[in-house]
């Protein structure tokens, strides 16, 4: 018998739902840093309004995943600049013993470590709602908001939303993600009412959905649309001006929508919980690659000195550009992709349908009717070096055989990279890495990589497969 | 000191205007053969009316390349079945021990030959103006036309006009060339006034341009546009419904506007006399291919039993489909060629960027909004065996990696043609052929043909080469 939606939801529900043991460590364990933070801000003299936010304040985190998010709200009259002095330094005195990192996002805050539980201590301004100074000075605002409206069935409907969407890949509004934020499912649970409902209405959703829970846009939701320009539009309750889904991008919204479809037809646990794909064997692995035939061609590049939202950024649009300077020599991009451990590799895939292209190319000219054009164009090609037929006559226009100047696309991106490739898009930061070393490797020369490292060889057997895990034929 | 256009068309034209000798010679010959078509018509009991007309009759013709052209105008009374009967008889009995060839243009005539001089026999109707009720029946209205408005002066520009679309490859009706008429020719020089005003007036024609030398569309050029809708109009001024370039095709359009610029700024008698092309040795033609790096494609049929026009017909329309169907396959044709002895052999050539394909393909799915669409993309994709990788989710649409149908055009050429191609587009009469035998042939294979041939050989290298014998570099 095939599972219904309620019992596998009623069995996932049961896993992410906290027990009353973890559930009393973590917010005690909350109230203790949010006493120290409140302690430190007090001994440095700073007027900080210290609170406790996120899933742990709204209790919509995760059994095993908490993060606890704790805010200091200062004046305004305290300076940006001081967030990554003075109150950095109450954020790492309050959380001394634990491990720490310094983050960065749209100010700095501090990240700690206790055993398993991430714990961030955040700066931001206390302002009246609309006056928003800093990035994160929403943020307790959406608190406020979301949690009279949630109860204990309403959080745990979140709960599911939100264990659906990492098991699907989709949850998260970091850029390597670019998928939904928890804030963003609450919303959508407070919307639709359930977990289930939010999956119904959104395996429907149109091109630029409007959803808007206070009804700022009742009645002008394409102005909304005008406004937020964005491919899923989500109007947040305490700010109309601002869109709670300005991160999520497309590809990742669609997977949601696909996602949602594929769990309302056939619902299966592995939808938040997804089998650990097994990577190719190096053996393996060349033969999948004989069977398609394309060319895989990577672009491996060392380290890059920046916090993850920053390093892939770059890596979207260093991709997004290297494919664009590859489609424009002719080289035809069946897929590409990008990896990172976020330390020490940073790898482009392309994978080509040819790495080598005839030395011929077809050039088409002006039609004949454009006299002075025709001109320069016979001027041009006439007799030149690089003209290996014609100019002649197609239909109405001059047409050119010419010499391509690359015919290999590993050599093509060898040249345009030895600079750095600033000239053909690469991000800064990520140029100035790879000016002074990169790798350009094609098919079986990735092996070295492959059989070293567990996290690409699983990476790269996904994006050979290219179906996400969710996704079982019938 | 360049040649002036004075100094290259008055050589041009001492060559080409026939001396009296030789016009003495043509119009005896004419006048005799005449006499013989109007006592065979006599003696067969059909009252014809029996002239000589065509380029003989308006003092035209080229020195060393005479027809004589002799019409048999018959009353309406007479059935067109007997112009392949009766008709042809008496053309046949007046020609007695010349050689002899039938033809067959919208109807049929006899060709003949005595010594150089190609005699054409042909019947038509002699009907009111207007009351066409065959398609020569026009001829001797058109005759009647440019005589008395020619003078020797202008009839020396006809001359050059169409020595020079002679020497530049435009010239001639026939659906193989797709070019410009003899009539076409006079109705130009009528218009402009001479050969090189035609030329100058040539080079700044515009898309459909329309001369109209009797004025009938005065003021209502875009109704002619639209009433004809051809590359170029040329409104007949014996039957204002009639466009005399309505054969001629862009590309050969294109290249005598392009050839009369060139010819304009760099007058040469190369326009009017080609050098003969040298064809590459078999050695030279492997290298030029060599350099190019692309594949030659050859397909190679036998006898088709079809009168020129016919022949070129099919061989243009199955052009035409075999390069789509190519493309269709996502083959890159840089070029493709059609030629033929209009005996034996019958080719085609299709210049690949590459023979082979890689297995994989990348086939774009719905976009994801597309609901009932993605399910059926899915049913058919997820799991498939040709499935080779996704579906995946890119952007706002399902994309998958399948499998190619064929990855060698040879091999797709092979087997869409082994029952004739009719299904791809392939022309009847061919198809017919086709089905019973065929060739493909790729780069060095074609070299038997191309050592045995030396039209073939002569035609490839020019196909190569890719440029108009006139377009020289500086």
């Amino acid at each position: 018998m095939p599972s219904t939606l309620e019992t596998v939801c009623r069995e996932a529900l049961k896993k992410i739902t906290p027990k009353s043991q973890e559930r009393n460590h973590i917010l005690k364990l909350a109230d203790d840093l949010e006493n120290k933070v409140k302690a430190a801000a007090e001994e440095a003299g700073i007027p900080a309004q210290v609170r406790v936010e996120g899933s742990v304040a709204k209790d919509t985190w995760l059994s095993g995943e908490p993060d606890i998010d704790i805010f200091m709200r200062v004046p305004p009259s305290i300076s940006r600049e001081a967030f990554g002095t003075t109150l950095l330094g109450i954020a790492k005195k309050a959380m001394r013993g634990l491990k720490q990192t310094e983050r960065f996002a749209e100010h700095p805050y501090l990240e700690a470590r206790v055993d398993k539980v991430r714990v961030n201590v955040v700066p931001c301004y206390e302002v009246k709602r609309g006056e928003w100074l800093s990035a994160t000075d929403r943020t307790p605002f959406h608190t406020d908001y979301v949690k009279p409206l949630l109860n204990k069935q309403l959080s745990g409907q979140v709960r599911l939303l939100k264990k659906f969407m990492t098991g699907t890949g989709v949850y998260g509004a970091e850029i390597k993600i670019g998928g939904f934020s928890g804030y963003l499912c609450e919303l959508l649970v407070l919307r639709y009412g359930s977990f289930a409902e939010a999956l119904k209405s959104a395996a429907d959703w149109k091109k630029s959905e409007v959803i808007d829970y206070e009804g700022y846009y009742k009645g002008r939701e394409d102005e909304a649309k005008k406004i937020f320009d964005t491919p899923l539009i989500v109007v947040d309750p305490i700010d109309k001006g601002r869109n709670v889904a300005a991160a999520v991008r497309e590809e990742r919204l669609s997977e949601f929508v696909s996602a949602a479809r594929a769990f309302l037809d056939k619902p299966r646990s592995e939808f938040f919980y997804p089998r650990e794909a097994e990577a190719y064997s190096p053996k393996e692995f060349v033969q999948a690659m004989k069977l398609r035939g394309s060319a895989l061609v990577f672009v491996k590049v060392g380290k890059v000195e920046a916090v993850p939202d920053v390093l892939w950024g770059q890596l979207y649009r260093s991709r997004r550009s290297l494919r664009k300077m590859l489609e424009r020599f002719d080289f035809k991009v069946i897929r590409d992709g990008v990896w990172s451990n976020e330390e020490n590799v940073n790898l482009f895939t392309f994978e080509l349908e040819t790495r080598f292209l005839p030395p011929i190319k077809r050039h088409l000219g002006p039609p004949v009717e454009k006299r002075a054009e025709c001109e320069k164009f016979l001027e041009k090609h006439l007799g030149a070096e690089r003209t290996l037929a014609g100019p002649s006559v197609e239909g109405n226009r001059w047409v050119v055989g010419i010499q391509r100047n690359h015919t290999d696309a590993v050599n093509l991106l060898s040249e345009k990279l030895k600079d750095g490739g600033r000239n053909v898009g690469v991000a800064d930061l990520l140029s100035q890495v790879i000016a002074r070393s990169f790798e350009v490797l094609v098919d079986e020369e990735i092996l070295g990589l492959y059989s070293s490292d567990v996290e690409f060889a699983g990476f790269l057997t996904e994006y050979l497969k290219g179906r996400p895990k969710w996704l079982l034929s019938s």
